[in-house]
């Protein structure tokens, strides 16, 4: 099945299914923020303009300084990223040709860059009952391998893995040379997160990428951030092109970086929307993840591939991000962002109206 | 003498010479289209605060078509980039390891990201005086390399080359299987300008660089494109990370390819001040290049390295690009944007004040 490899743009998914595209389609297949951007971009946004016409800051030294203070570490130990895409094609870069281990189902990005790079792949396969880490064995794996890659909370499922395990895994891959690349695209959607950051030093392996996309709904900014060792850090800065972050993603996340009000709102929001959902889908009969994020899996558990279901979500203009090309779900499950009230209601209907057809 | 290696954030320069910075400064050093951006990206800008919000089309097909259209060649042979730099290091990489040309004095990114990818660099130098290219020369070094780099114009000098030499090269390029990088990001700013897109099909071995940054004003957005045999432009593209160029990037794109009546305002009102300034230059006593781009170089012939001169200029407030890292200019020259008649006419101001302090 030769179906696109990413969520959103929708258009992609209906051309090669070869469905017409309806006119009022609502995209559950990107995971962005229900609350779209903070309001402080939309009073900056003019100022953008002049923005546009200087050549950005290629050392984004008033961002890079804002994190690092953020976060209490050195300004070396933090790089600016195309969006976190960018940096994790760095980190596929600086693994080139090393064995790297996937814990799957996750991100699709992290098998390409490595394959691009001549990467000996490793998968392990969680359990879809219950999507636990079974660390023992993972550390077993992690004595062979020169690089993990860990998604938390884990896009495609939302489920969130504690600290405590994490320390686990980090302890082994300080042992055997491993870097652990820790890929946290989603952390500021989860209620009781345990920043991975101050640990940052004591475990010199450990690589956090984090992205600014889905939080503030500015995928059309690209803008992300690596932690990690200044020693990485700066092997990667050299890989980098040049002037590789647009003036108005450096200026955008100057002001981002200061919204602590708008994140716990989203998380709250978020949160009072699972409160209608997780029973809603109960009662239903669909099965859902138990997702600490703003997204989650979910099926029909009267049939294995979700295939027909997705065709149908699709006809009535309900885009879900199909899961064919995640090892380990291979179109068992469909992945939907929560979005608004109103188009969440608008997909219960579509649910609904799908259980009619089928029970 | 460790400089910044670029034009533009004149800040570094300041900083890194150790002058505290004027408020009222003219940056000389970025060469950015006198006239700003066309007034059509104003009228969109609140259209774009939309795009923002959506992830960009990976493929950004609508504007590699535009451009396959405009230059009649198939969407195949287009590769768009997130900034021309960012198209450069994707040639670098593809070089990796290989034996390079470059013709110098160049723009300084060839030779960074060749040694970013261990090729082993030989150069060409042209001679100060006439920047002529000899091409008999050039084509024997071209029998023992796999890729030779020319920018034309080229920058630092604004010379242009006639096609008919282009040729040249291009036919032994194509006999010795050697790839000839030609970096038009001044193209557009050429009243005589010959197009060698059409040559591409003749010589697949020719890949043709271009940015939009410069004519349209817009350093800050990252946008370029390339042009090439459809195998190198896939081979490029399966290097790229995902969502590389930003939607604001694409729109833009899109509504400044159809800008050619702007394209042609600004030659004339850069052909205007040139009128103005190389006669001025001539009768002040100054040396310049036969530039046929928006830029030129300038030095008082009365010393050999323009440090001083530098100098003076960046405490009048007139912000210069040094050449210290010009292989084959080595500080003996600096490089000027032509600028608005208002802002030339404040470097005219200064130009005098220090031919008053020398002669």
């Amino acid at each position: 099945m030769n179906l696109p490899s990413h969520g959103a743009n929708p258009h992609y998914l209906y051309e090669k299914i070869g469905l017409a595209m309806p006119k009022n389609i609502i995209d559950f297949s990107a995971n962005i923020n229900p609350l779209g951007p903070p309001g402080i971009l939309k009073e900056h946004w003019n100022s953008f303009y002049e923005q546009m016409q200087v050549y950005p800051d290629p050392e984004g030294r008033i961002l890079k300084r804002q994190i690092a203070e953020n976060e209490k570490i050195s300004e070396q130990e933090v790089l600016l990223g195309n969006g976190a895409a960018e940096l994790l094609a760095l980190v596929g870069r600086m693994l080139a040709g090393k064995k790297v281990l996937l814990i799957q189902p996750t991100f699709s990005e992290y098998e390409k860059i490595c394959r691009a790079n001549g990467c000996e792949i490793h998968y392990y396969i969680m359990n879809d009952l219950n999507w636990q880490l079974d660390l023992e064995k993972i550390t077993e794996i992690i004595k062979h391998v020169d690089a993990v890659f860990l998604c938390n909370p884990n896009n495609p499922t939302g489920i969130y893995y504690k600290k405590e395990a994490l320390l686990v895994l980090l302890k082994a891959c300080v042992k055997h040379n491993c870097y652990f690349i820790l890929d946290e695209a989603f952390y500021d959607f989860v209620p009781f997160y345990e920043n991975m950051i101050p640990e940052q030093k004591n475990y010199p392996f450990l690589i956090i990428v984090r992205s600014m996309t889905k939080m503030f709904s500015i995928p059309g900014i690209r803008l992300g951030y690596m932690v990690a060792n200044a020693s990485v850090i700066k092997k990667m800065a050299e890989l980098q092109p040049h002037w590789s972050l647009n003036s108005i993603a450096l200026k955008t996340g100057e002001l981002l970086l200061e919204e602590k009000a708008f994140v716990a709102e989203t998380i709250q929001y978020v949160e009072k929307e699972k409160q209608v959902l997780v029973p809603f889908y109960a009662k239903m009969g669909f099965t859902i993840t138990n997702s600490q994020s703003n997204f989650y899996l979910l099926k029909d558990p009267l049939y294995d591939k979700q295939h027909d279901f997705l065709h149908f979500l699709l006809k009535e203009g309900i885009v879900a991000r199909h899961t064919y090309n995640y090892p380990g779900l291979d179109g068992r499950w469909l992945r939907f962002a929560i979005k608004n009230r109103q188009e969440n209601e608008r997909l219960q209907g579509v649910m609904t109206k799908w259980m009619k057809t089928q029970r």
